[in-house]
């Protein structure tokens, strides 16, 4: 079921805008390159919306905030609301300062988005107006473990419904709801935390599959992109070598994204459905 | 003859000042340093000029236009005209909006540049006014063939001649043009278009070669820089591992960048010129 | 000595609130996450404080300086101070403009810094008002070296008594002084002046080593991390396969930093106490 939204990628492309951090944006269009997809990186608010709008799919992330780049943030919504292209929000650190969750929630508002993805804490500090988080990480106390999935899952079907979009809540399990069914997705490696920017990385690739997919299966195509790239963190930490660590590991999962193909990652995706 | 372009480049270092974009930052950094360079940044208006001013060459990238860097390049180009260093423009996106297209062409109004350096849609874009991209990458329609070749080599001669610089057009056959004479290269791999990145490195690595360099041989300093770039390019390939993608494929470029002499340059390196 | 700084690095963890370049900043997250550190980058000074409050210390470097972020700079150093956070200054090409020496010069003088770190240059600009600097490196005239080291000990253990705070001037001898003691540090390898960053890192590690441990052991921790830094460029380098660059090479100086245990740090490094 999830083979054809990466076959639909590789074979339709997808242009991605991202305004994004400057933190790891680079790794963010090499993501997105090594997946099928296309980045364009633009920020500033005159030519954003010109930007989005050569685009098929628009990423917005957070993750440097700065005041410069929200009215880059609003506008290039609201052009791809108009033109009925994907649009994904990554809420990066949101609880974590005033700025992060009103920008976040003020999106929100205004932006109709396909697809909201955060860890635990972030969607959180949108959903109940907690302001707790450990730096871009999820509160540890607030991961999704297997004792509190069946929670963890009511909590991000609730968060869909009431957002009206799909949200993908990622951590050491990860959750994709439309607000009906929920991807629970065990795919990934712990390690994949000791690497700056794979939540970043994520979120473009996701955009990228949910823009070479069809609307109605926006669902599927974001949980396809949560398998993808665990799968790819599964594969390049196999291919780690003795004495390598995060800085190798970060460029294997690229590489492991770049050569996957649909039969591989329907083979490797490990989920079920609730 | 482009074995002493490289060997005076490592021979007399190049202090390049680059006011670029965040994407690839790093890389073109690192780039600059594997060729015998030495990078800056600086994009505030206020430091821009000093800045120029201890280096020996400029080099002026779009890639992530924003309203608060435009002024630095303006003051930095004119000091650098002022000072008669090397001064370069890589135009990234030219077309793909109105504030690049127009910040493109209005500092090749005021500033005099030694090369200006794009994709074919770039230049296109800065020569005709046809405002089509896709992306940062060549339209494909546009690309250089050998069917078109003859063609495209007018176009980039021409295009040097009235804007009174060194144009170098990159994609899978690069043209490198001082109005008269044209190289046209056929080093590279068609892999370097999955890599963030590749030409907003040889931007910089050119503007190193072209400082290093006599003014009188721009030409041959650009084509040196264009071939051994794309050199690198075949060398990193060749050194890939199965299962290894553009991650990994990102460093071994740099790393043959690094390794490089000017007699590796000089056998390696594929052009002809018309 | 120093393994326990490492140790306690590991066990207690530091998160650490970087207001940095856009150059390097990717690496700085890895190498924080490869140390046992975690990372949060904010420059706008709206969230600043509030993200300085939720962290255990502050790495404030003038990399790419610019008017924006400045305010950012003051509003969470004050912060820190406020709440006793360690805080680091890195004045990044102080002495290449009048902004980047005027703004460090301003920042010591409103924030009490645990540590300044920088190249010779650099902290010769701060101390002596000379404004010659080549690029991000050393003046190689002021390069610390065993002819004048006695001299070079002396001006630093000056500078940081002037300061009131641990002065750690690295190069191709490191020294790291309180005023009273200067930890005299042999380790790293000349290649890791062909990276780009290493420098950057090495404050965001420093930053996180000095937080995990004991306020009064500032020197020690500041010392053990330079250690480790050069520690982890010698074991990189020992890695490298033939053909290898400068691209790598940053690879395997973070894998190295991820593998790293206080054992190891406390064999490897190579320091006598003047």
């Amino acid at each position: 079921m999830l083979k054809d939204k990466l076959d639909n990628l590789r074979k339709n492309g997808a242009l991605i805008h991202n305004i994004t951090n400057y933190v790891t944006v680079n790794d963010v269009a090499n993501a997105l390159l090594a997946c099928g997809g296309s980045p364009i990186m633009a920020d500033d608010e005159e030519e954003a919306p010109e930007i989005t709008a050569i685009c098929g799919g628009l990423n917005i992330n957070i993750g440097t905030l700065n005041k410069r780049t929200i009215p880059a943030m609003y506008a290039a919504g609201r052009k791809a609301n108009e033109l009925g292209h994907r649009v994904l929000l990554d809420p990066v650190g949101s609880g974590a300062s005033r700025l992060r969750t009103e920008t976040a929630r003020g999106l929100i508002r205004e932006i109709r988005f396909d697809v909201i993805r955060g860890n635990i804490s972030e969607i959180k500090a949108l959903a109940v107006g907690t302001e707790t988080t450990k730096g871009v990480d999820a509160d540890v106390a607030d991961a999704v473990t297997e004792d509190n999935l069946s929670e963890a899952v009511e909590f991000v079907k609730s968060f869909a419904r009431r957002e009206g979009c799909v949200a993908a809540v990622t951590g050491a399990i990860d959750l994709v709801s439309d607000g009906q069914r929920c991807f629970v997705i065990r795919n990934g490696r712990p390690e994949m935390g000791r690497i700056t920017g794979t939540g970043c990385q994520l979120s473009a690739v996701m955009t990228a599959f949910i823009t070479a997919n069809r609307r109605e299966e926006v669902l599927e195509s974001a949980a396809a992109a949560v398998c993808a790239m665990g799968l790819a963190g599964e594969i390049g930490f196999f291919r780690l070598s003795p004495g390598e660590g995060n800085a190798t590991y970060r460029n294997r999962i690229i590489d492991a994204l770049y050569h996957m193909d649909g039969d591989q990652l329907e083979k490797g995706a490990r989920y079920e459905i609730r």
